[in-house]
């Protein structure tokens, strides 16, 4: 097996453009160093001394000239063919590169016209970086281009696909590092390109960089045997190119020739699909793998260490320069090595020569609008609600699949904007599991390996992406959504907990971009977890917890929110709501299975609205000033279970007063101070009352109820039952019963909540226990619950 | 290239054998469909009635007969060679099968003795199969021989190789399904090959199963042409043999034949290394793509619909047997194809003749030791903690790198157990960078790839993991210590949070083995978190994440601890402490960089087992009966914070009277009801007041605290102060006043909770707000904090 390098043929490469481009190469690496460095005397125009330097000297120069050098070359192809290029960058802490050629390109200065292209200007640039009040250290939301932090390695590819899909004429260059590519998300990612439609998608460009080392050891990939390396690629579906070496000039000639070929065949791979000449396959795309040292161009040794080609280059390769005087010479040799004279002119802006090197306006990859997605957003189109409403004639009567009649708006969702292409369902192979099955009355499963006559709505062109990877689905979804599009997202309950750091990052990079002025909105990240704790009789205790929320609570209020529909027309206005909304984690929990429903169409809006109510055809307080005891429900489980222990607690203590409680959006149990969708105290002690018992059963683990609620006036007499981490595989009933959350526990506790009742009430906790123990006998026997319970009604 | 498949010399294999062979894959596969399906009538030796079908149909069937004839072929080859072997099953829902030939083997009756080998333990067994109160329905903790859950997908490669590491004479075999292999985690685990050391280490023989489908789609690599399969695993550094076919006859006889080769590579390998033959190289190990139909030997069609080998025979194949006669006559059929009065004795057990096939002994896959690790554990032999406390002769004098010194313990703890090899440290590349180096005096990175002269602590032998992929450290350290090891993780705080899953269902594993008498305890899996929130100067908003522990604590309370030592010695006896226990996952939260020395080790040893306490030397109550404000603390940054506040305070407000109360063990603040480490009531508020006034600094997110403190008589008056989620690049002190949880902050808070005393102390709120004003404008001027922060001394 012969590993494909470029080609020697470079006749079209104009010597003395590649010369201008090494020159453009060298000023971003001198202002990448600036950054890192210096306080001040920006183009050292005298002795660099000691106050020139930062204190404290933070930042990742290892990764950042090949960062650069890549940047300098897409510039070019990006000039000598039109094309409309973003650069997701995955070794993001080399931030000093991009932002460095985002001001070099000018895109910088247009947007923080405080660092003006100048010498003051680039005073500024090399100060705020990584300085308190300035800007952090990786590429970020305010990093001009950006639509990937890199803090958490990992997903630059799977962000870059999420780019390109339905962007047909964009090209996303992704640099996947190759400590990043040791990563799990990544490799898995490399199968990102069997997902890809040349014909309706634009491409993906993934550039390998094996600069060899991460902080303190080699890298696995750079380490492989090239015929190992060769191999990889091509068994992940790519035509692998190589560029390696560490002599400029040669590099620069390697690196032009091999992105003429690559833009080649990506050209014919597109034109081929496009014209409905290309085989009826997977294309294999190009990929390029570039070996260059790490730390290029930097000090080769440092205190007699080698520096340059070795992991001691990953940070600040040369240490101490504020009071070491060797070393501050060190630095200043480096950066005079540069030549800024030949770079900058007198004003300190790049000379006019190279500045002709950067693309114009909007082809900028600082400047292009798919890197600040908001710009490019149309809002979703979606049908009316009622459509799809189920009709709710006699409360619980109904019983449907409430997540089927959610797929049927979805269905909708998709031809609505099936003309805009904006609009994609992302799951690990669950949508029809998961009952969404109604959206393959419009659309396929999109799959470009090959297909079998017998296989079922698998297409090309499909608008549901399914891959067992929740890593891939979340990226993908959150590169969709950066570049302005919309998504929805289903997944198992316990196993969105695969991608807690991803949701981390990604609701970070909310929060921040929503302080930036010029960051435009993108659509929330919807998740629909369904498949939840109560309901996994396929699986047991592995597919059990309903923790994820728990972390999701944690994020700034502005930026999450957290559903608990208990029927289908709340799960239909909360998801219509979602799907409408921007700059947000939206989670909704709602089972699949076949369930009662309790509110019409009008209701669940006026319910969701609100977001908790009481429900008063369900208590019996009428005219009590208070209720004896309130019975607070969240999701679908708890909300069936509490019904029927108030059916229960009416039968048999016919003289207790009951209030229930429903709460959709769990952020109204937070205090206003801590999320904006809390209830005022006031209104808080209306529902639950300022003294009386309240038994909350709820969908997930308690403490989450506590901790939001441990602020509230009656929260000393809140009893919260939920999922105690007892579980198996076992009925759906003999679930609640194993976690105390069945109706004859929630009946229990509610008597046993109310002064001087419980010894009036001893028949009735009596009969309550047996029921207990006649559901033990029953299920343990025959294996499935009574019928009593599989067939309940709401009767009260 | 040509992919390998079989040898057609098939010389030496006997087709008799072959064909008994079959016969017991028979009795698996009847087995397997009998837990599924029925309740009674096990051997069918009465016509199928309704009333032998379960009401509830729940399993996996689509994997379960390629997982038995691997079980079956690996039999074989165990008795053939006398192989030290385990069975990893990735397609962990393939739970019948396993069980099934545990059960024909003999190991599952010896362990369970109702499940007897006749017809009353086979309908019991059939029985127990997902229902309540009997088996979970993936192979799970109850399943003789596994370390491995496979509810979650992706982890069974990285858990085979940490049951392989250091434990030469075994072979862990891997069934890898091709659903699974779509994941991140395990397309990262290919790699684990580069850590796997011939001559010390077994071996891991990883077999794809290729059945092609998921629950609804087919699989990504099922799909791949054939020869980018073969790229692929000679890309990630194997040698791939294809066993491809679904005619029984020939694929026993090419499984067979695969399997000699197989271990014929794997014995030279291992010989080579182990007498200095070897190239100095990383070896490429064999590994098997096996490609077989999904539901083999199952149902063909059902109601005219493709089933097997599609993915409607994903679960179960064919439902409704109960209530639908034709359906009943289907699942007939199809257990009688197997022709069970060919496989079982009159009495129910297998025949003698295929019992023969099974190894014996601890030879059975479902009685190796392996799979039980608890058997083989030795207790980790520890130094004396006192050999590396630092001296505290005056309170914060001695400035040290906490985790430098828990380094010296480590390796010792390295050294002392090098002869039982039985301690390994795992870590994604941080070792040193979290100031764990001084392991590397006695040990070495593991490095089986090319190691450069210039390369630092590479060696073939290795006690220190690294690799930039947090699941793979996790999985590695799993396998290890479900295997009867022992081993420590360190990792970035925030990205630990990748990992979140894998620890859920690692807890989920402790919970349910420690309720299991034959499960022996394994050790205890350990965290430190370092880098920490409060200390990420190079990284910014991306790295701050202090959320793990709040999962953490959603776990059953018997198997989870977390630890904030807020300086060494106490972070020495935490650590020791931790090493030295089992069946728990223990989380240490400790910084990596210089800070004050609080506790001589006699007092860390007193202070750590009480969980928390009194800092008598930092108040200033001297005998008031209550202080006027309790100043608590978890971590060590907060710690700082609020020495520093009550040296203030204790100037500015002499009068106010102080209690300073630490937390090490964060469990004890939860109710004993809640957790066995949980204070007593009574002791709490002995540390907190019944009514006082508490500021409480908190390392991570607050809310944490108050969940944990709710039921206690003061928590009204407990304000935390934590992580906010306001982060980025800045000093360390200025991370603190971000989240208002530095001294300034913290001391206006105490001033402000002591009712009267506000009043009077405004000179002291002014001088603390115009503190905050100064700092704000230093550090945006200098980029480092002020000098009385940075060279910050307690001196009350």
């Amino acid at each position: 097996m012969q590993r494909q390098v470029s080609s020697p043929d470079v006749s079209g490469l104009d010597p003395l453009e590649l010369a201008r481009l090494d020159r453009y190469w060298r000023a971003a690496n001198y202002l990448s160093v600036g950054q890192i460095y210096l306080l001040d005397n920006p183009l050292l125009r005298e002795p660099l001394k000691a106050e020139h330097v930062k204190p404290r000297l933070l930042g990742h120069w290892g990764t950042t000239p090949g960062l650069n050098f890549i940047y300098a070359h897409l510039n070019r192809i990006i000039r000598a063919r039109d094309i409309n290029m973003i650069y997701v960058c995955g070794p993001g802490h080399g931030g000093p590169g991009i932002v460095a050629n985002t001001y070099l390109e000018g895109s910088y200065s247009a947007i923080y016209p405080e660092i003006a292209e100048d010498v003051d200007g680039m005073r500024r640039l090399f100060r705020q970086f990584s300085f308190p009040g300035g800007i952090p250290s990786h590429v970020a939301p305010e990093t001009p281009g950006s639509i990937h932090e890199g803090g958490e390695l990992g997903y630059a590819l799977v962000h870059a696909y999420g780019a390109a899909f339905d962007n047909p004429d964009l090209v996303v260059a992704c640099v996947v590092g190759d400590g990043e590519a040791e990563t799990g998300p990544l490799a898995a990612s490399w199968h990102s390109n069997k997902f890809l439609n040349p014909a309706r998608d634009g491409a993906v460009l993934p550039i390998l960089h094996l600069n060899g080392y991460k902080i303190a050891n080699p890298t696995l990939l750079a380490r492989m045997p090239d015929e190992d390396l060769d191999h990889l690629f091509r068994g992940y579906g790519h035509e692998p190119f190589f560029v390696e070496g560490h002599e400029p000039e040669d590099m620069h000639r390697q690196m032009a020739a091999t992105l003429e070929q690559v833009f080649d065949r990506i050209r014919s791979i597109q034109q081929a699909a496009r014209d409905g000449t290309a085989a009826n396959d997977c294309p294999r795309w190009p990929m390029i793998v570039l070996r260059s040292p790490k730390g290029w161009t930097g000090p080769k040794e440092v205190d007699g260490k080698k520096v340059e080609d070795f992991w001691r280059a990953h940070q600040v390769p040369v240490a101490n320069c504020r009071q070491d005087p060797a070393h501050r010479k060190i630095l200043e040799d480096w950066m005079r090595s540069y030549d800024p004279e030949d770079l900058f002119d007198a004003d300190g802006r790049l000379r006019e020569e190279l500045r002709e090197l950067a693309p114009e306006g909007p082809r900028r990859m600082g400047a292009n609008p798919h890197g600040n997605g908001g710009l490019l957003r149309k809002d979703l189109l979606v049908p009316a609600i009622a459509d799809y409403a189920v009709p709710v004639t006699e409360r619980g009567a109904l019983i449907v699949q409430t997540t089927d009649v959610l797929g049927q708006y979805l269905r909708d969702v998709l031809t609505l904007n099936d003309e805009n292409a904006n609009f994609r369902i992302f799951g690990p192979d669950e949508t029809e599991s998961n009952r969404l099955g109604a959206v393959f009355q419009v659309t396929d499963r999109v799959w470009m390996e090959r297909i079998e006559p017998y296989d079922v709505h698998l297409s090309r062109d499909g608008r549901v992406m399914e891959v067992l990877s929740e890593h891939l689905c979340q990226g993908w979804l959150e590169g969709y959504l950066l570049t302005g599009r919309h998504g929805f997202f289903s997944c198992y309950e316990a196993f969105i907990h695969i991608v807690d750091s991803m949701f981390n990052q990604h609701a970070k990079w909310l929060k921040v971009s929503s302080k930036l002025e010029w960051r435009k909105p993108v659509s929330s990240l919807n998740y629909l977890l369904t498949s939840h704790v109560w309901r996994q009789d396929h699986n047991g205790f592995s597919h059990q917890d309903p923790g994820f929320v728990d972390l999701v609570a944690n994020k700034t209020a502005d930026v999450v929110r957290i559903y608990f529909p208990p029927d289908a027309n709340t799960l239909l206005w909360v998801g219509d709501h979602c799907l409408r909304t921007w700059n947000r984690v939206n989670v909704i929990v709602a089972g699949k299975q076949p369930e009662p429903q309790w509110l019409t169409i009008e209701e669940a809006a006026a319910h969701c609205e609100a977001g908790a109510g009481i429900w008063e055809w369900a208590g019996n307080e009428d005219g009590a000033i208070q209720p004896d005891v309130v019975m607070a429900c969240a999701g679908d489980v708890p909300t069936l279970e509490t019904l029927a222990a108030v059916m229960l607690l009416r039968a048999a203590v016919p003289e207790m007063k009951i209030r229930v409680v429903n709460v959709v959006d769990l952020m109204v149990l937070q205090s206003r101070e801590h999320h904006p969708h809390g209830l005022a105290d006031t209104e808080f002690d209306d529902l639950f009352t300022k003294a009386q018992p309240v038994i909350f059963a709820y969908h997930g683990y308690p403490y989450l109820i506590h901790r939001m609620t441990y602020k509230r006036t009656n929260h000393r007499n809140i009893h919260v039952r939920g999922f105690v981490e007892e579980g198996t595989t076992t009925t759906p009933f003999d679930m609640t019963v194993l976690n105390k959350l069945d109706r004859y526990h929630l009946a229990m506790a509610a008597i046993e909540s109310v002064p001087g009742l419980k010894e009036k009430a001893d028949d009735a906790i009596a009969a309550l226990k047996a029921k207990l123990e006649e559901h033990d006998r029953y299920v343990r026997e025959h294996g499935e619950d009574m019928p009593e319970i599989q067939y309940w009604k709401w009767k009260p």
